[in-house]
């Protein structure tokens, strides 16, 4: 985790903090269920709920650890101190850390999800709110950074909504995959506490009993919780290099947001760099570098080997702390994006109609003239245009030949941009559908 | 492609015949919309389902493409060849050859997806088979690959499938993902072509129109469907795993089915080898190796650029066709694999029965005797198993402090297996719903 | 493999032919390494060499496969039809089909790098070419995809050529890696034969021994091989993607060269895509992929497992093969590329001056002006130009304050280019050493 | 960075003072060289060095940071807090941030890369230790995790030298890469800057000068450096994955060192498990997975962008921290590993001399007996061994058959052991060759 690519609501789901009060609610629960199969006294069950309200001393708990080697144990220690070691003493009975680790793991991953996909709504308001505006903002379409035909700035924007749309239904999907919990001790079968407390445990914490676990959570569900990260990550970066493009000096279609006070905007308006769209596309390599570990994690030996502990350490929080700042950021980017929609006819126009000369060449086909006349005529046009600076739709109106084929009229049509978005109602239509 | 890692019907997918049928059916399909449409003659339309039944000849597709340097021009040349120049006039009107092209990848992948399913259920069906039949073979359960408690080879059998389970759901989710298509031009705009086209050739084929296009499908959802991929693969080298490690020599627990006659391993049986297996393992990151270029191919420039074609070219077929043939090389190995329960009775007990200890030593503590007491009863006698190769419950048996706090029978007890198996038939149920 | 993207040499050292070549020359070296040693008649090493002219024949050897399931097996029962069965009986003695294997799979990986450095050299000699011819073409540098300080077309050859430089070093490095063989038995004991035969057979291939084999070379060699043409790949993918940016068409500073018979060039001259560089940087993620699986194949089980092979027999020949390409496709890329040296002076000239605001402020505070009023200068002349499309220099020319602080040629002095390219030679210099 | 897998020299080339600290002797020897040059006072450039022995205060730089929204702003504005202000107006004449940013990273990878060949070369002494210690302890090599033929323990030592001397060879080579420094203004054209201040400033740090930059130091570099470090975690994996193999309960050939206080691990002194070379095998895919992004890094835009800069803000520390921390605990587990040469026997004779049965196949043959018959003499010989739990040597010894063709003191011989040792001198002299 790097601090400056970081939110703190997210940041706090993956502290020590956090960390223990998950733990003590599985284990207080776990004790509920104990308590009603009759496998531990009421009484112990209920003075654990004791420390619901305390703060646990994270540096206590680190003090014991550095003696026991074992962070639960340490937790319990000191779970015990609060409690009272007698009241405390069928905490845990039966469980194996791996019941609690798993399962807390997947609780953070889950409130994780749950920031990223509020986090994916902003985003996806700020492209519809962005989208509607410059519905009919007229801009050149690009193929190959070639410009093709106009499209406009509205049906970027929808564009990207309809992905993000895409990627807020993954989030979705990757949050179900990972919210189980598993209490079944320590190879899968139960042996030693009854699969009720599994499933009470995991009914308060808003999870699912894993069907079947062995001393873990099967990692195969955190493989896909991490390649559907990777691919919003990825999605963020297209987005991203788009604004890039838009930034860059000869565009210049569009800028990051500048305060007016940022200094050197003014006196060099010229160099306002597109660093929040760069940084985000570094940061979208960042969440995707998780793809490979966590795939690597799911083929543990056996029951469990400890191999995915390490990775997971890491790309558990910096993974969706930095999705999480990067949502937010390309949010905020997307909010305040500076238009020149002048700038993106003047661009459109930078080679004066020539990007209308397919519609002419297919006019001149229709209206009967040979594919090789045709392209004849375009050409000897098109030409004066390119070498010369002439206006295409100037030329084509002084030249016999193509007046022989298409009228006046029927040649101004070609030009009209209305042709191009007839149909960007239809395609909002499909994409903002309520 | 390796071919000798490939299945037919998957490599049939990707062959220029099954492309050309594809181009043909969009072609044929755009211009009966077309005609719907009034925009081109019903009878052109009808002119070109000539072709229906007629094998393209790829050669000579090939043989107009190096002349015309365009894939999509010189198959609709051939086309004309077959239906007629004068009749073919209207086919591809309006259209970009991308407009075919990626319709045509997702078609395949569709189909791809697919089979992959089928390859799945297959899988899951081995799997369930194997595990109904050794639900009450114990062998020991193991962490970090040491003995820990007792489980049945059922439930490995029985998590494989309910992790294939969540990868046959994850497959038809990717298949769901890329099942789209687009016929919107140049930059998605529909300025040539009314959406009524593109809605009638996805109905056709199966697919459901892409909402929002440019010039091509967005990419978002092939990068899903890679990782989608990527993951499976990974819970193939879990299962790969699993059985190399119960072949190796000291384990022997199980092996790759070998035939009667197959050289070599009746001469030498210790050295039959899990060379299927070790194979898989390689094969699941030959399918992995595709997440990370597919996800880069998600940020394209503008309305497109064409970076992620080359990259498709290689990954489409080559990641299904592994694919394929590493699940049904699975599906062989599980439905094959032979199953020594003996040896697995032996396995567990190579320390006489010291697998037991912790039953014991909570046994122990829960009859009044102190942590620390405990602790060192179970020691003493451990070691001298450990140590001296003596059975572990003869010597509780015979330790008068053990029998001060444990009878007899309640030391036999905590050697009773059916105690780790009490669970099995409601892990069962939990996985196998219907 | 993609054949359109393959060359034949790189094609033909993974032939079939090319292999079993290679598995004879290793087998007949080997026999008169031990007909020194004494260990086999000389006269049967002799008559090995029989085969050293004839051509095998491949469709045989895979008949054979065919019923021994055994790839080194079927060969050798080939090679003693052409030299008969007696005369062949020694060949292969004390060997294992890794030995022939492995040492194999490196003489085609020390051949494909030979390849890759000559590609790598030719690449070098037209990066070289047009740096010079380009030595004082003046373009805009920019930082962010923004304007910053001009710098010209041939410093951007250059530090191509210093980073593919440095990738020449790295392939020869990469081909030290893997030019090892490796005869020594099933657990690389040496147990059945001498390491003579291995220093005998490797000296003639070109290869330093192992110093250390178990079953197979070690698989760190081949990890770094394949990351080195990883690197490569990617600077390819940095020259290619500095080459679509120039293509753009409102940067139009280069374009990749079209035959002037090239379909659609003219009527359409303003969409000339630069589908190669688009298509390398494609190629790029292709050889990139490599890079994961084949470090993931450094740890094999023991002695040896086997499942590095189905990743290798993909990544070695489908690696190489594309990257070969590439290399050759930025070649010819760089050799034709076409420079529009008029455009780079209008691009840079695109804010009339402002590119030389931040001398013109350094020249101010230098002259004695505080930092705010250098500032409010600049600012208020930059805004003249930003806002209302004035020339800078004239500005500032015509501000009494601005006069008042600097002279007219001092003022002039600043927007001479000859001050961004003083020390152009001194960068070549230090680039090209010879 | 996580905390407990992180050792305080290398977090400490990471800490904002020692960051600080390298940006001063920048800072202060481009001064002196300026000096030097005539460009700027002498008395300046001195003054400036009354920093030298100054703490920077990181707490007042982020508050000015805090204000100037730039790093290195804030940076000077703090040393001319330090020097006076009018003393430092010369610091930083002519340069650009990235001048010192770029250098600075690169001096620490330098510091890390030779805190990492340190670490190796540990490695290497405890590998070669206990590589002479077990040079002649006989355990059966293993293909395929099946027995094939006898090897030693040193030599599995030995190879894992070679390959980690390989790595030190690596990671020299990979300091080498990233030993430049670039002080070349804001596009590389030492326009503001004379080379001779970067040439001055580079010696002083241990760097030689880039031969040509642009605004930053080309990224290549770092991919090198980066991929490098991937190829080492692989081998850490590689002695992970056989040193938890060798401690699976079945095979138990070598334990990691246990403290003898160490908790539980009497008690139930078959449950040491392999933790250290499972958390290796996790640190190994950290590092590893950073070599994809360090490869996406390299195709910047133009003269650059900064899409690399918040990848390598995570990689740079993370990367260099984990695999510090994973050779110094390989080192440790190497050096303490506890290796149990009489189980190594057991298991090499698991199955009762059968690992002998491709010799004696071979001696038959070698003395006349037809294949077939030879391979039905070992067969029927070796079934009873494997059915029925006989002593290979004791039946071929009672076979009139196998004794027809075999002296007992020829089939003694193919069970001698020294046959498979014979030549581990001349591989240790090949590997330790000093």
């Amino acid at each position: 985790m790097i601090p400056r690519y970081s939110r703190p609501d997210m940041v706090a789901i993956w502290s020590p903090e956090t960390k223990f009060r998950i733990w003590f609610e599985i284990e207080a629960h776990a004790c509920n269920a104990m308590a009603d199969l009759g496998v531990i006294p009421r009484e112990n069950a209920r003075a654990v709920w004791k420390a619901r309200d305390v703060e646990f001393d994270v540096a206590r708990i680190d003090e014991i650890e550095a003696v026991t080697k074992h962070d639960v144990i340490a937790f319990l220690t000191h779970l015990a101190e609060i409690v009272g070691s007698d009241e405390a003493r069928f905490v845990h009975q039966g469980m194996t850390s791996s019941d609690v680790l798993d399962t807390t793991f997947n609780v953070q991953l889950v409130r994780a999800a749950d920031i990223l996909i509020e986090d994916m709504k902003g985003l996806l308001a700020a492209l519809k709110r962005r989208a509607l505006e410059h519905k009919d903002t007229v801009r050149i379409g690009r193929s190959h950074g070639i410009h093709a035909e106009p499209t406009t700035m509205g049906l970027t924007f929808a564009r990207f909504y309809a992905e993000m749309d895409r990627n807020l239904n993954r989030l979705k999907k990757a949050r179900m995959e990972i919210a189980t919990g598993a209490i079944s001790g320590a190879v899968g079968t139960f042996a030693n506490i009854d699969p009720a407390v599994e499933e009470h445990v995991c009914a308060q914490l808003g999870l699912e009993p894993e069907p079947i676990s062995t001393q873990v959570i099967p990692r195969d569900r955190h493989a896909a919780f991490f390649t559907a990260l990777g691919v919003v990550a990825s999605s963020i970066e297209n987005v991203a290099i788009e604004i890039r493009h838009m930034q860059r000096t000869e565009v210049l279609e569009a800028e990051e947001f500048f305060s007016a006070g940022q200094k050197g905007s003014s006196a060099m308006p010229h160099k306002r760099n597109p660093v929040l769209t760069e940084n985000l596309t570094g940061l979208a390599r960042l969440v995707r570098m998780a793809v490979v570990p966590a795939m690597e994690n799911v083929a543990l030996w056996h029951e469990r080997d400890i191999s995915h502990s390490s990775v997971e350490r890491n790309i558990g929080p910096d993974t969706t702390i930095t999705l999480d700042f990067a949502l937010a950021r390309l949010t905020q980017v997307v909010d305040k994006l500076v238009i020149y929609p002048d700038n993106m006819l003047a661009n459109m126009n930078k080679f004066r109609g020539l990007v209308m000369s397919q519609r002419v060449l297919l006019a001149l086909t229709q209206a009967g003239v040979s594919r090789e006349d045709a392209y004849r005529l375009v050409q000897r046009n098109a030409m004066k245009v390119w070498e010369e600076g002439k206006d295409f739709k100037t030329e084509l109106l002084g030249d016999a030949d193509v007046l022989a084929a298409l009228s006046p009229a029927e040649i101004e049509e070609k030009f009209d941009l209305g042709y191009h978005t007839k149909h960007v109602d239809t395609i909002f239509a499909r994409v903002f559908k309520d």
